[in-house]
C-alpha cells in the first residue's frame, strides 16, 4: 500500500451555476493532477452552491444538477482524469418523487461512484437544510488503493453519535469532510477542536475540506485543514481565498509520513479585526461578481460607517469603480463635507457632491415637515438620489449602517437604508472604529495611504439632520451601548440576566425597546455578511408584531 | 355517565401579549361556564400566540409563559371556575436547558394538569417548528367524567401514523385537536376531509379548534369543527371572527345525542372570493390593532390596486382613517385623478392631492434622468411622500402591489414598494379585479354604495410614469401572465413543464427571467397576508444570488 495524496481543493461556487461550478471542478482537477494528487476533494454542494435554500425543491434543479454530475464525470475521463477521485457535493433522490438529499459522490474513471447523504441536517441559526432535504442513513469508508477513507458532510462531525461513532468502531484511516461552514468571528479554532476531538474519536486524521466565498448574507472563510488525532495541525489552508492544498496519507507502518508529492501549506492564523474586515471584503465582492455588477453607489457622510464602507468597497472592487455621492443640507458641518471629500480622494473613488436643499425646500413647501419626519425627509432624498445613481449607472447601491443602529432603529428607511447590500449591518459601531483603525494600520504598515480620514474615526457620531444633533441624544454611549446590545442580541440574555450582568436598568429598558420596536425595519433591510454569532436576518427570525415586553 | 358539553372557543390571540391572552381566556371561559360547558378549548399555544417563532428560544420568554399559566389556573379557580377544564396551549419545557415544546394544558381547580406536546413539528412552507421545538413522544388520553378524550395539536392529525395511530389502538370517545392553521383558498375544505378521514381511524368525533385573527403574514381564518366518523359536520364555527361555539359528547349509548348545553352554530360556506377578500381584511385589520395603528395612509392613483387596497382599508378601520394621497405628475390622466377622488369620496377617506412636478423638477436639475430611472423617480417622490405622511401622523403605510408585480419586479423599490404592510401581495392581478368586483356587487345586494369606481376596474393598467405607458407594453396580458405565474410559482412546474402546459417559449421564458431577477426587490418588500398555497416570503425562501436558469 502506498502513501496516498490528497487535494484539498478550497472552491468558490455560486448558488445555482452548474455550469461555472462543474468548470472550476475540471480545472482544479487538472491542477491536482498534475501535481501528483489521486484524490481531490471538493467542499459541499459544490455542483450547485451552497446553500441552495428552496430551490432543493424544485425538480428541474435537481434533475439538471444531476446530468451535470454525470457530463462531469465523462468530461474529466476524456481529459485523461479518470483515474482521479474527484470528490463533489450536490444535490440527490434516489428515486423520483422523493425528498432530496444532501449527497457526496465520487467521480472516477468517467462514472458517478459511490454516494453517501449527509446524516445531520442542521436546522437551526441561519440553516433550513430539515426543511430542505431528507437524512442519509448509510455510513460509507471508500477504500482507496487500500486505505480506508470515512466520508462525513458539515454537521456529521458537529455530533458525537451517528456516523462518526460508526466509523470509530469499523477503523477508518481518515475521515474526510466536506463543508459548507459560514464564517463568524473565531469559528476557525472552534472547528479545529471539533474536528481534533473526532479524530481522537476515530483514531485518525480528520481532513476538512470548507468551501470560501460569499453568498447573500453569509461569507465562507475556507481555511480548510488536516489535523491529527493528537491535535496537531498538517495541513492549513489560507482563509478568504480559493486554494488548493495536498497533503499526504502515510502507507500503514509509515506514520511520520515519508514525503510524497506537493508540501503541506501552514497558513497563518489572522487577527480579530483582520479576519472580520476580510469576511466583509470577501461577502460585498462576491455579492457584486455573482449578481453582475462591476462598480458601487453610496453616500458619503463623511462619518465613519460610510467611510468604512468605502474602503471596504475599494478592497472589493478596486476604488475607481466607487461612485461617492456627497449630500450635503443645511445641518452638514464643513467638517463632514472635506471629510467625505478626503475619502473619496484617498480612495480614488469618483466624487459628486449633490446638495439637497432644492429638493427638501420642494418637498417642505408641501409638506410643512416637523421634528423626525423632517429628519426623515433629508435622509429619503438622499435615498432617492443615491438609487438615481444605482440605476442610471448600474451601480450596486450600498447602505451603510451598522448593527448598533439596525438594532435601535436608529437609521431611516428608505433613506440611508436603500441598498442592495450593506457590507458593515453585523458590525456593532465600537467594531466599526476598530476596523477603521485596523484598515490604517494596515496601510500604514504597508506604506501605502491610510484610506480612512483620521477625522472620521475620532469625531463624535452625529446624523447631521437637525442643528447640533448627536448619536449620544438618543442613544446611550456606543461603549456601553454594544455591550448591552452584544449580551441582549447575541446571547439573548433577558432583562434579569443584564441586569445581573451590571448594566443599569434605565439604560437595559431602553435598550430593549428600541431592539424590539425596530425589527419591522430590520426586515426590510438590504442583506449584508454575516460575521458574528447571531446576525439580523434568517439567523433571529422574531416576529414583528410582538407584545412581549419583559 | 353523562353527555359532555365542549365550547370551542375560536379567539385571536397577539404574539408575546401573556397577559392579554389570558384574559381573553378567563373572558371566554366565564361565558362558556355560564352557557353550561364542561369543557372549554382554545387554539393553539393560546398563551403565547402563535407562532411565536425564536420567541421560543428566549428562556425568560418560557418562563414567563409558564408562570402565566400557573397564574391563570389560579385566577380561574378564584373566580369559581375551577370545576372547568379550561385546555389552552402554550410553550413549555420539562427541566431547564432543555428544547422548548408545543404544548398543550389543561387547567382545572387551580392547577396546571396534564400536558400533551406536540408530536409532528411542522418544518416545510412557512413553518419553521423543528427549528424551535423537540418533539413529544407521549401519547395523552384525557378522562373526563368518564369520556376518553384524545389529544393532538395541529400537525399531528396530518399523518397517519404517531399519536393518532395509539389512540385509535387504544380507542377514545373523541379526538380533540387544537390548531393554529394558517389560511389559504379552499383550505377548509382540505381540514375537513383530512379531519373526517382521522375520525374514522379513531372511530369517534374530531373536534378541530383553530384560531382566528392576522399575524405578520399569515392569517388565521378559525372555522373550527366537529366532524363524525362518518365525515357528517356536527358544528362549524364561521370564518374570521372570534366566536365561542359549542357541542355536546354524547352519553354512551346515547349516540343521537340528547339536547344537552347550547346548539351547535352551523357557519355557511363562504364564496371564493368573499373569503379571500376578508382574509386580507382580517390581516390587515389585526397587524394594525397588535402593532398600535389606527390610521393609514397610502397613494391613490386611480388604479385598480391602490382602489381594491382602499375599500380593504375602509373594511378593516373605517374610511375616515384613510388618507389617501394623490400625487399626479405630467404623465398621470385626468381620468386618474377623478377616479382617485371619486373613490376616496366613496370611502369617506380624507383626500389630498399633492402633485409631485416641483419635486420631480428639483431632482432633474441636479440628475438630468432618462428611461427607468427617470419613471422610478417619480415613484420615489411618493414614496417619500407617503411616508412624510406616515410619520407626521403616525399612520400605518400601504404598499399597493400585487403578486403579478411582485413576481415580475414590476414595482420601484422604495417607491410604490414603501409600507409597513401590503394587504394585496399574493392576490395576482386577475384576482385583483375579481376581488374588486365581487366587493362592488356585495355593496349592490346589501344597498350600499359601490367602494370601487367602475373606471378602475375596466380602464387599461398602466403605472403613467410615461407618456401613453401601459403595462402590456413591459408585460405579457395579465390573463396570460397570471397563468404562467400560478404553474411557475405556486406549482413550480419547471420550462419543460410550463411548455407542456401549452405556454409558448417567448411567454415562457420572459417570465422565468423577471420572476428569477426579481428576488432582491421581494426581500426588502413589506409583510402582507398569505392568501395562496404559495406566497412570497418565509413560504418560498430562495437564494437571491442564483444563477439557475433553464
Amino acid at each position: 500500500m502506498s502513501p496516498l495524496v490528497f487535494a484539498l481543493a478550497q472552491i468558490d461556487t455560486c448558488v445555482g451555476d452548474l455550469a461555472g461550478n462543474a468548470g472550476k471542478v475540471m480545472e482544479y482537477a487538472a491542477r491536482a493532477a498534475r501535481h501528483g494528487a489521486r484524490v481531490v476533494v471538493f467542499p459541499e454542494m459544490t455542483l450547485t452552491g451552497y446553500p441552495i435554500e428552496d430551490l432543493a425543491l424544485r425538480a428541474t434543479f435537481r434533475k439538471a444538477a444531476w446530468s451535470q454530475a454525470n457530463d462531469l464525470a465523462e468530461q474529466l475521463d476524456k481529459a485523461g482524469l479518470g483515474p482521479l477521485y474527484v470528490i463533489v457535493g450536490t444535490v440527490g433522490t434516489d428515486h423520483d418523487g422523493d425528498r432530496p438529499r444532501n449527497r457526496m459522490v465520487v467521480l472516477h474513471r468517467g462514472v458517478v461512484w459511490a454516494g453517501y447523504d449527509k446524516h445531520f441536517l442542521p436546522n437551526y441559526g441561519v440553516f433550513d437544510e430539515y426543511r430542505i432535504f431528507t437524512s442519509g442513513q448509510r455510513t460509507v469508508i471508500l477504500d482507496i488503493d487500500g486505505h480506508r477513507v470515512g466520508l462525513a458532510i458539515c454537521e456529521d462531525i458537529w455530533q458525537e453519535g451517528g456516523p462518526v461513532q460508526e466509523m470509530a468502531e469499523q477503523g477508518i484511516d481518515l475521515l474526510l469532510t466536506i463543508n459548507g461552514s459560514p464564517y463568524e468571528e473565531g469559528k476557525g479554532h472552534v472547528r479545529m477542536d471539533l474536528a481534533a476531538r473526532r479524530a481522537r474519536q476515530v483514531g485518525a486524521p480528520v481532513m476538512y475540506v470548507n468551501q470560501v466565498g460569499g453568498q447573500d448574507d453569509l461569507v465562507f472563510d475556507g481555511g480548510s485543514f488536516v489535523i491529527s488525532p493528537s491535535g496537531d495541525l498538517l495541513e492549513r489552508s489560507p482563509q478568504f481565498i480559493e486554494h488548493l492544498g495536498y497533503w499526504t496519507l502515510p502507507a500503514a507502518g509509515d506514520e511520520a509520513g515519508c514525503q510524497v508529492g506537493p508540501h503541506a501549506v501552514m497558513a497563518a492564523d489572522l487577527a480579530g479585526d483582520e479576519e472580520v474586515y476580510r469576511a466583509c471584503v470577501l461577502g460585498l465582492k462576491d455579492y457584486m461578481a455573482k449578481n453582475h455588477f462591476t462598480g458601487v453607489c453610496l453616500g458619503l457622510s463623511g462619518g465613519i460607517d460610510s467611510a468604512l464602507v468605502a474602503a471596504m468597497a475599494a478592497d472589493a472592487c478596486g476604488g475607481g469603480n466607487i461612485w461617492g455621492i456627497s449630500m450635503p443640507s443645511r445641518y452638514s458641518s464643513l467638517g463632514s463635507k472635506d471629510d467625505a471629500a478626503d475619502l473619496a480622494s484617498r480612495l480614488g473613488a469618483r466624487y459628486e457632491i449633490q446638495p439637497i436643499a432644492t429638493e427638501f425646500e420642494a418637498f417642505q413647501q408641501m409638506l410643512h415637515l416637523e421634528g423626525v419626519a423632517e429628519e426623515n425627509i433629508q435622509a429619503r432624498i438622499r435615498g432617492v438620489i443615491v438609487m438615481a445613481y444605482s440605476n442610471s449607472h448600474g451601480l450596486l447601491a450600498l447602505a451603510t449602517g451598522n448593527k448598533s443602529e439596525l438594532a435601535c432603529g436608529y437609521s431611516t428607511i428608505y433613506g440611508d437604508a436603500v441598498g442592495g447590500y450593506a457590507p458593515i449591518k453585523d458590525l456593532l459601531k465600537t467594531r466599526v472604529w476598530d476596523l477603521a483603525r485596523w484598515r490604517n494600520e494596515r496601510a500604514r504598515q504597508e506604506g501605502k495611504t491610510e484610506p480612512i480620514p483620521e477625522n472620521s474615526i475620532v469625531k463624535p457620531p452625529s446624523a447631521e439632520l437637525r442643528e447640533g444633533q448627536k448619536d449620544s441624544d438618543s442613544l446611550p454611549d456606543y461603549r456601553l451601548l454594544d455591550q448591552v446590545l452584544s449580551a441582549y442580541i447575541e446571547k439573548a440574555h433577558g432583562r434579569a440576566d443584564l441586569l445581573a450582568d451590571g448594566f443599569d436598568g434605565d439604560t437595559v429598558d431602553t435598550v430593549m425597546r428600541l431592539v424590539d420596536r425596530a425589527e419591522w425595519k430590520r426586515r426590510q433591510y438590504p442583506l449584508g455578511p454575516k460575521v458574528t454569532g447571531l446576525a439580523f436576518g434568517r439567523d433571529r427570525r422574531l416576529p414583528v408584531t410582538n407584545a412581549f415586553r419583559e
